[in-house]
């Protein structure tokens, strides 16, 4: 009988085009799924992702899973998939799981975090991992921009063209936003499920009442309108990391209420 | 007559190799002259540095001075040089300097940090800026080490062959080491100078009394001794970042206060 392994990798988004396997593009899901089918010798193995992150986009937790016939232990494939990865692509948990887990379907929501650098002057040391914004941003006006948005609303002012999710109804448990040390500002959010770009939309429009360019309630009337135009621009990849997923109700709310 | 004018800089060493111009290759001390030579129109302007940083170190608070006939103002040297300069290189401050200011002959010391990921599976998005190090350490061991190195001594051996230093007796004001978020482990040195790989290799020789290949006395006897095969490796270039470069020993003390 098929056993499920689920996986929990963090990886360096800059070098891949995404999750998602695309022929003749380097995805993660590709390197990750191409190790396991030569680790376990299964050429049919698939590889399914809880989040399909974008190109850029970087991953603490994200979660993996697939079911093989071999008896390779745990360990070994923590340790084997390890030594196969590149250096931007690691297996950080490795576990058994239940008959019929997946890392998608099973998931019952997600944590992301997005990092923006906020001061005078750009850094060379922060550049792989934020948005550098210059002019300075009103904190107290981005969380009442992002307090409308936690709930269970209609998203599509912020889903990008190209979205496959079949409804543009999607629950927000947590926005959090605050300064961190070296003139960073955090914004996590914990939710459901997400639309395409939806996080960084979000963002974009958060930066865009916090330097001055919207109201506060700006995000309100999105949720009406429905119009991706009125919204901000789509913030940059390299700012955005999955930091968790969850697979029960009673996490994610944990998460919620640590971020809010 | 000559204004001074004093650059604070920020680097990703990777790219780098190092401070020193060096024909042919790309260091931080061309890429910054070259700039600023182009902003001054003056070809035989001379950038001096506070650290000849190694190859693939980082810095975030290098110390640079040049002196110019212009009179082009500071704001207009920090945003001028910053639109010319790659990404991997900032200029985070700039300011006028008295008369016979010189970033390296006038620096009293320096505060250097070392990262270290200490974990049981590698880190793809700390890979950059940390030397991974599998082996759990042992803090109190390492600290006992470094408690033996701070003083004024002869650091004979931990200096690279190659080092043009004219003694090998520096002074040391401080050593501080910690647990940081992220199973990290930082180590914080300030001292009045240092040997070419002096901080690289009282890490490489911390870690190893922190996973006990030595004891933790080891260090006061490599002190008497000054035999460099007798001490650790030299630690990875990419986890080591020149934070903070003074000017007056009351800042020294205060920083090494603050480390210890």
């Amino acid at each position: 009988m098929a056993r499920v392994i689920r996986l929990t990798l963090e990886y360096d988004g800059a070098g891949f085009c995404g999750w998602q396997t695309n022929p003749g593009v380097r995805t993660v899901q590709g390197v990750l799924q191409e190790a396991v089918r030569r680790m376990t010798r299964e050429p049919e193995l698939k590889v399914y992702g809880a989040s399909r992150t974008d190109a850029g986009v970087h991953a603490a937790g994200q979660v993996a899973s697939f079911e093989t016939g071999t008896t390779i232990p745990t360990t070994g494939f923590l340790r084997g998939l390890n030594g196969m990865l590149p250096g931007d692509l690691a297996v950080v948990d490795c576990r058994e799981e239940i008959e019929g887990f997946h890392a998608r379907h099973s998931s019952v929501g997600k944590r992301y975090r997005y990092t923006i650098l906020n001061r005078a002057v750009r850094s060379p040391l922060a550049a792989a991992r934020s948005w550098y914004v210059r002019r300075p941003l009103e904190l107290d006006a981005m969380a009442e921009g992002a307090r409308h948005l936690v709930g269970e609303h209609d998203f599509s002012a912020f889903r990008a063209t190209g979205c496959s999710a079949a409804t543009p109804v999607k629950e927000l448990l947590a926005v959090g936003i605050r300064r961190a040390p070296g003139d960073m500002v955090s914004i996590e959010v914990v939710g459901s499920a997400f639309l395409k770009y939806m996080v960084r939309n979000i963002v974009g429009t958060l930066v865009d009442i916090g330097r001055g360019r919207f109201e506060r309630d700006w995000t309100a009337r999105l949720l009406r309108t429905g119009r991706r135009s009125d919204a901000g621009p789509t913030a940059p990849p390299q700012g955005l990391c999955l930091v968790e997923v969850f697979y029960s109700r009673a996490e994610l709310e944990a998460a919620a209420a640590e971020v809010a």
